[in-house]
């Protein structure tokens, strides 16, 4: 099942999918047509809980976290004044990551099968952005940002691409429109690209 | 799967699963053996913050709770000092409530099949004490403690009735033992007929 208006940007860290849905929310903006800017982990209740588990704050098993990221998830999509109303009311959501960053981070500690167990009764979103860095390449992108294990993060962020790669596959044939994008080139340049796919889905 | 030395005590509320689970732990000290006495939702954090929600200070829906409780019960286990770990050292683990209160209570809101599927991949207690009890009697013995609406009360725990009733048929061939034990007798013979069930199951 798809969701009309729904629209979801995924990438490794340092892709750029937080400038990319920026952009895309602003874009829609300066055009007149009604958008909500979105991301997971949420900024509600469990999202913080999740993002404390993300910064190492309080500790919780790989599964403890997938189980966590579904319980967020379903209070994004259906909880009052979420995602699946706004789609109802034609109201277009863009969201910074969503199940498939499930997929790809959370499967690299628990296994794809769990994931994909805990996320099979969310709906697909009508588009998916896949905005497309080499593990490497990212990982420079986030050096300036702050301190990190830079090997630690590379194996992590090697797998999390193979997660990715398996994530296109699978969905390649479901009903949502998939644009995978290279993510190197400059912003704006990315930006005019997804711009003109997202209106390329438009009824005219 | 059946975890050995796990005890589940079981029941609508007011049934007495607090008190039971407590003379039991209280017993096992008495004889000398080692216990741990422990409860669902547990007290860590995604323990509290279930408990915020039943005590609806923070809103969620009923299915978004079932995650939360799978995620509570996968650290309560496989945590460090968790269930598991206590098994496997040979102490016995005495738990007020666990994923047969989950199949009970969410299903109520959220379906069976959704808190069956959340709970498959954890393993049973060697032994389940069900304390049985009518909706209306427990309603009873909880009127002194809070306020609550009565008829929603009753209702609700008419159908955790029914979802204790299923865990009853669908567990009876499992390889748990299982005592269901009249929860109107008083709570010392109660506890006595407990005791005994627990020691026949010993190894000489």
């Amino acid at each position: 099942m798809v969701l009309k208006n729904f629209i979801v940007l995924e990438g490794l860290d340092g892709a750029g999918t937080t400038t990319q849905a920026k952009l895309l929310h602003e874009r829609h903006a300066l055009q007149g047509i009604r958008a909500v800017l979105t991301q997971e982990p949420t900024s509600q209740p469990i999202g913080l809980a999740i993002r404390k588990i993300l910064r190492k704050e309080t500790p919780a098993l790989p599964e403890t976290l997938a189980y966590l990221f579904a319980a967020d998830r379903n209070e994004h999509l259906h909880g009052p004044g979420g995602i699946r109303d706004l789609s109802a009311q034609g109201c277009r959501v863009i969201s910074d990551r969503y199940l498939f960053s499930s997929l790809a981070y959370q499967s690299v500690g628990c296994g794809w099968d769990l994931v994909r167990e805990l996320n099979r009764r969310f709906p697909l979103p009508e588009i998916l952005i896949y905005l497309d860095i080499q593990p490497r390449e990212g990982e420079k992108r986030l050096q300036s940002r702050q301190q990190r294990e830079i090997f630690e993060f590379e194996d992590f962020q090697t797998k999390a691409a193979a997660g990715y790669g398996r994530v296109l596959r699978e969905y390649a044939a479901s009903a949502m429109r998939i644009l995978s994008i290279d993510a190197t080139r400059p912003p704006q340049a990315i930006h005019e690209e997804i711009w003109e796919f997202v209106k390329a889905g438009e009824v005219k």
